[in-house]
């Protein structure tokens, strides 16, 4: 076959090839079974569920000045193989130092003060933002980062992580790796002498401490260019996803917010006794974190397991991949929480459409009660359900 | 929906899909070398393969009243690492209860009898179908189902998951969710007294019994909402993929069934002494149901193992991901093989193709024999030998 | 970049995602937590980096007559989990007789003398194709192929695996398994008296030896069926990707050579004193083979863990995904190395850049230097640095 043919021939073959890809989807898709590992975690193989429950906020965590960092990783909580997080606080003049994280991607939300981040990407693109409460950043795995407090008063912000077991070994920081390589390497590397080098950190510093930065950020040394997709999404800038008597939700996803291919979130608002309903998300783990009020999760994991934890504020809860679970209210004020899912798609199955979803002599049958019964059941998802029990009225689709 | 209208809705559906395929990614993709499980599997690292059969119909399983489900997972099969499987049986009036799969894909042949499935989706839409013999489901990973015999004969059907070790704690029954958690919660989730929850079933039901179903489907509580993508094909109602002097093979993967994304099925008919010839499958483990008929399986491992088991009508057999085999009539009648992949792209390579692929001197090198041998092969790929050896003439592309 | 230019520039970048999704493959994708597995490699674990050299060349390997291959997996190298490699050398009238590997793509680069291979597809398409030095080839999992030297001089390849246990069972020779399947049953699958088969090897021949091959391909038995995408690569006939004072690299994925989806690969070569800058892979693990020269590779491995190996002509080096690292010509001469990553998207991110990506007050944090310091620095990427340090007019974009 000559050189133009085959160009030819693969630029049609390109077509079908495009076609195949459009019908298919995003699941472990076609077989790599070799490299699947279908073990069952033995975590949640015993005749009771584990914790899914940990004190986040009442953790010692990394100190350094008025800054620290506290984690919930799969040491702290054994369940949370799939997804890890962190809340940290940076005092003003702080500098959570430019690092990168070789085996997962980085999902924040900004609770507190504000926030500025630059981020590098493989094309050599570079984004500076500024954060304020309610905003959303994504950095892939191992792109390069760094994250530091603006203006004189703190920032809080909650990291969450794709990868359990990430901070282990897995947090690559700038002044470690400058503090370890010879200064004849970095001179080489920078076109400087070695004495550009002297007094450099000889370990790593993590939290950084200098002047307040500048009000608008400064233009990086190779001027600005910024990458194909953006890095910050405002979430709470933005109007609910959804609004009910029971509360209301936010969420953003890689369908909202397209680099952020591997974690998805919600901001969920539930008023005094609002319901989150029974559900389960088919592709994701889920990652809880109470940013404010007093909420009852309970957790159904088949084989009759069952378990209920009290989460406040500060707590983080667990849900692993398709497991029942609700969220409750049940403290006096409205609840907040923020949730992470290991998915750049969000999806759930809510147990009211479910029941819609099925003719009335099914589930006579399923539950050995009468028919007339579930005539009485929701038609549609309630999703939050107020004090009173669902508000159907005010359902939207 | 009509077949015309089902057909125009997934074509607008196919631009849908291929929208998210764009906004989504190539990470997980090529390139994320720190989730792959490389490691062999020890079960087939040791001198000698070890068995890949198990007597599925000779084993007990689970029965209530007449109805019952056998499975075969590695606890059965130590081989059967990639796909599990199940045969069930429903008598009149019998239901497999609503329930869902948190780690596996459900796909499904009917054998006997007539079967209705309800689903649901995560955007809301459900489905209901009817099923006769020949027919196929697949329902994905974690989407809500129940499975109900039809009219007053019993139903069999095959049930093949994309996980050998689906069902340790993975299977989630509403009954057994619903007894378990506080009458308070699902009155409030509800909107119902909590009284309405009495005598609700205390345990998993798993299979229910109630009257013999309507002969048509009653529309669901929220009315119908059809999803997207149909879970049904009618596999053995459309030709055969292929027809041949020693036997005849229907396939169905997700090019023609889009939905099946991490599951393909085969149906061969192989008359007296056909053979399904050498060949292995580069993507994927194999599952194998003899639905009727004696076969002969040989199994190539490389390292010199061989192995050849005997399987007769309810054995399983399983074929590793790229392991050499065939599979051989070997009893007076016809012989039906059902056969499972863990791939939504079916893919074979066939041994008569591979030595065709090459020229005779490269053959007669490879094996110390002289050219003219190689010449007598056959020039195409064979797939399913009759008794006396490859009919060309009656060889299909 | 205001929000209207960065929509209309998001538009632009998504048909370039979505020319890069066509052309990849059905491999993993976001969201399918349960098939993950996150833990960490203890040989990554530990307070030291373990070594990650191996003197491949001077190793024994498996020796018939004039041929030989020498291999590193996670046998010779424990860190190599990622990628195995083989270096091997066929004397004239030799093969590496048809084979195919259930659990390995390959990748190679012909160093020296001239091979010609065969290889079929799933479709049944078949490629004849001979290489030069500079050339590439790449086999996807499972694909059945031949290695076979041509002309009267010995040939010489590097190849490249996408699994750092392949070779531990995941070999097929066809003549392991015609060596091992019943005579009837051959006979029946070919149509041939079972006397055709006696005399056949009854174990694996691995090095086939015979006459000295045609210098043109001969046509298969099957006539020519090309497949749609072809396996050859002339890397090093085309120019290289970027030239810089200090060196030079040559760079193959899958957006240049559309197959090889799950392995893409450099040529780099190094002038005496010339520097790879540091840097870091975000989706890949990193395989090095010494072609020729001396280099100094130091890495990274966050906690303080520093480690420079020394490896010469001949040795192996690997760099797991996300570790910082370099590579240096610390001999007399040019050095060229081999470099394959198992990912089908080479990606990079390196030292110069990202620290060009920030602007000078928040480096001068980061430090604890002055910012004037950091005005000092390469304002680009250097990636490949002279003797002298950056040679910044000559870099390109």
């Amino acid at each position: 076959m000559s050189e133009m043919r085959r160009r030819d021939f693969m630029a049609i073959a390109g077509f079908a090839a495009a076609a195949g890809a459009l019908s298919r989807p995003r699941e472990a898709v076609a077989g790599d079974p070799s490299f699947m590992n279908n073990e069952p975690d033995p975590a949640l193989s015993g005749e009771e569920l584990p914790s899914f429950k940990f004190e986040l906020e009442r953790s010692e965590g990394k100190v350094i000045g008025g800054s620290q960092g506290k984690e919930a990783t799969v040491t702290q909580l054994p369940i949370s193989k799939g997804i890890a997080g962190v809340s940290m606080r940076l005092e003003p003049g702080a500098m959570r130092e430019l690092h990168w994280h070789a085996t997962a991607a980085e999902w924040a939300f900004v609770i507190e003060g504000r926030v500025r981040t630059t981020v590098i990407d493989p094309a050599g693109g570079a984004e500076t933002n500024d954060f304020q409460p309610g905003d959303v950043w994504y950095f892939p795995r191992g792109h390069g980062h760094m994250l530091q407090c603006l203006g004189d008063a703190p920032c809080r912000f909650v990291l969450i992580f794709d990868n359990g077991y990430f901070s282990e070994f897995g947090t690559f920081s700038i002044t470690d790796w400058i503090g370890h390589a010879p200064k004849a390497l970095l001179a080489k590397n920078f076109g400087l002498p070695e004495s550009a080098f002297d007094d450099f950190p000889k370990n790593e510093v993590y939290f950084a401490r200098g002047p307040i930065p500048p009000e608008s950020p400064t233009e990086p040394l190779q001027g600005w260019k910024p990458p194909p997709l953006t890095h910050k999404y405002e979430l709470l800038k933005r109007p609910p996803h959804r609004t009910f008597a029971g509360g209301r939700e936010w969420r953003v996803d890689s369908t909202s917010f397209p680099i952020s291919r591997t974690i998805s979130g919600v901001v969920l608002d539930l008023k005094p006794g609002g319901l989150r309903e029974l559900h389960w998300h088919p592709t994701a783990d889920e990652w809880q974190y109470v940013i404010d009020g007093d909420v009852s999760v309970t957790l159904f994991g088949s084989h009759g397991r069952y378990r209920i934890e009290a989460l406040s504020r500060g707590d983080v809860g667990y849900i692993p991949q398709g497991y029942g679970h609700s969220i409750e209210n049940v403290g006096p004020g409205t609840a907040r929480v923020l949730i992470g899912f290991n998915t750049g798609i969000y999806e759930t199955i809510d147990l009211s459409p479910w029941i819609a979803g099925n003719p009335a002599d099914v589930l006579a049958t399923n539950f050995g009660k009468p028919a007339s019964l579930f005539e009485k059941f929701p038609k549609r998802d309630v999703f939050i359900v107020p004090e009173g029990g669902p508000d159907r009225p005010n359902l939207e689709p």
